[in-house]
């Protein structure tokens, strides 16, 4: 997408520019190795969108937009562990490279630098910015935790999954617009729409994801396909499928899913398809889709920024990597 | 001490009235365990100390009290993972009893929670202590940092080693001051001096500890005596000792230390009286005591206020426990 790639790479110039005291080098090293390792970058392009929205100099955001990309990759670093995953965008995992006690540690000094950040910010915006990001990094624990719990409870409800993806992943989207905005000079209210359509937009987000995991390119995607189905996962896609069986076409689902076998993925896949789970997912995607929208619409903004959005909310849910 | 008991009291009432949200009870149960073995509570307190020397409402003192005693649990969360122990406080450790995930995700809660709770400050003063709590934060973890890299390095130094224990231990007992200090309405230039009072305090203190673990009586410390001669532990009682010894002398003794051997720490203690490195330690502890009692005299408190402070000193590293 053009219009994030010119934020994206105005942000990694700024990135650059990060200087680590060599004295703590083995502190520091993890934390450069993940920067450096590219994901997305889709955190601190929305705070660049938002801001750019309303505010007039983009430098005045870059702080922003580190400080969230910084507590994203902090997650990633201490998820890892918990995950035992030894991969992350197809390098080793900081656990695997550099061993559990660096992706703890380094993961904290992540953290802790995401606050930091914030400290350019004059004295009531950044109470402001402290409690947007105070509210959303303890929502993300608690959607982790959430997603932890999950794996040993088989009474997992579809309105339970959808809270946990808020809170692990959406609220992250949500607050990072906020921050945008308000940095730029919107009102209060606008802001909060803006967190409202990034609320949505983020559930919609992962949706996209459960669906790329069984039904993307594993090129474009760059994970193993069907990872989700081999961790057995209760992705929304699961939970649904189980919804919509009965008796013994449920209990053979059930049994092949939580279980290990050859060609599990081709199997579990040709029950979604028997069920056409793609189209409940699409359906629901569709329906956070709408409500981000009507937060959009909200706000007052002049056409072209609007588009942008919209741009940008379709780039997320209907990309297929 | 009785006037520290009075404010850990105070402390405790407050602790009491903390709620956690039921949903995550696997995220905050850990956090509620770990509040709930008190340890020494020597960081709240002093935080109530510093402000009761300016302020008059102790109740506005304690959302800071609060965070600087769960950013001080959150540490050592994290720290009982990194150094595999067991035990803390005469309990399990978190990591123990609840797991490493469980350890790691529920100490980033609590780190999010200490910043959280310094949101009940105004604008001005909230943007101040958060800059404390950063510096200090990250001070922390890079001592942290070079408590581990001194594992495996035999070129540590006895300056090295003082960088060590202010990084990970002392900074957070200044930066407690300062705080208390400063929300009770002191100067900035005082507040400093309570920095640099507690900064000094505190690598005292963390003397003590190293005194304790060879000298002290093992029922009143609560941990087993030698423990850092048995996990060879390069403290100042240590590293002092191979500064002393020379030639086969020296070598004998880190051949001692460096491997596990029958009653390795009565010999090792034997070692240390033949130097009499609890002179030499009880010496630089007061070095870092009149310097802290320099910073005390540059600040403007009355008499009985000032014995207070000699007292709390006095306590921290005259301990036996």
């Amino acid at each position: 997408m053009d219009l994030l790639n010119n934020y994206i790479n105005r942000f990694e110039e700024y990135l650059d520019l990060l200087e680590y005291d060599p004295t703590f080098a083995n502190l520091y090293n993890p934390v450069k190795y993940t920067l450096e390792n590219k994901g997305k970058r889709i955190r601190p392009a929305i705070v660049m969108l938002a801001y750019d929205a309303f505010g007039k100099n983009i430098e005045e955001v870059l702080p922003a937009a580190l400080s969230i990309e910084v507590f994203h990759n902090f997650t990633l670093l201490h998820d890892d562990i918990m995950d035992d995953a030894p991969m992350r965008r197809g390098k080793d995992s900081v656990f695997k490279k550099y061993g559990l006690n660096a992706a703890i540690l380094s993961g904290d000094a992540m953290l802790i630098q995401s606050y930091s950040y914030l400290q350019k910010y004059p004295n009531e915006l950044f109470k402001k910015l402290m409690e947007i990001v105070n509210v959303n990094a303890i929502k993300v624990c608690e959607g982790q935790q959430l997603d932890m719990d999950f794996e040993t409870r088989d009474d997992v409800t579809i309105s339970e999954y959808i809270t946990m993806i808020e809170l692990k992943t959406a609220v992250l989207i949500a607050g990072g617009l906020k921050m945008g905005a308000l940095i730029g000079g919107a009102s209060d209210e606008q802001s909060e729409h803006f967190y409202q359509f990034g609320k949505n937009i983020g559930i919609a987000f992962q949706l996209q994801d459960d669906i790329l995991d069984t039904y993307g390119d594993k090129f474009k995607v760059g994970k193993q396909k069907g990872g989700d189905i081999i961790q057995q996962k209760k992705t929304y896609l699961y939970l649904k499928t189980v919804e919509l069986l009965e008796g013994k076409a449920e209990t053979d689902f059930l049994e092949l899913y939580h279980n290990d076998g050859d060609d599990k993925v081709a199997a579990v896949t040709k029950i979604f398809d028997t069920v056409v789970i793609k189209e409940y997912a699409e359906q629901v995607k569709k329906a956070y889709l709408d409500l981000a929208y009507s937060h959009l619409n909200a706000i007052q903004l002049n056409e072209k920024s609007k588009a942008q959005f919209v741009d940008f909310a379709k780039y997320l849910v209907e990309r297929d990597y």
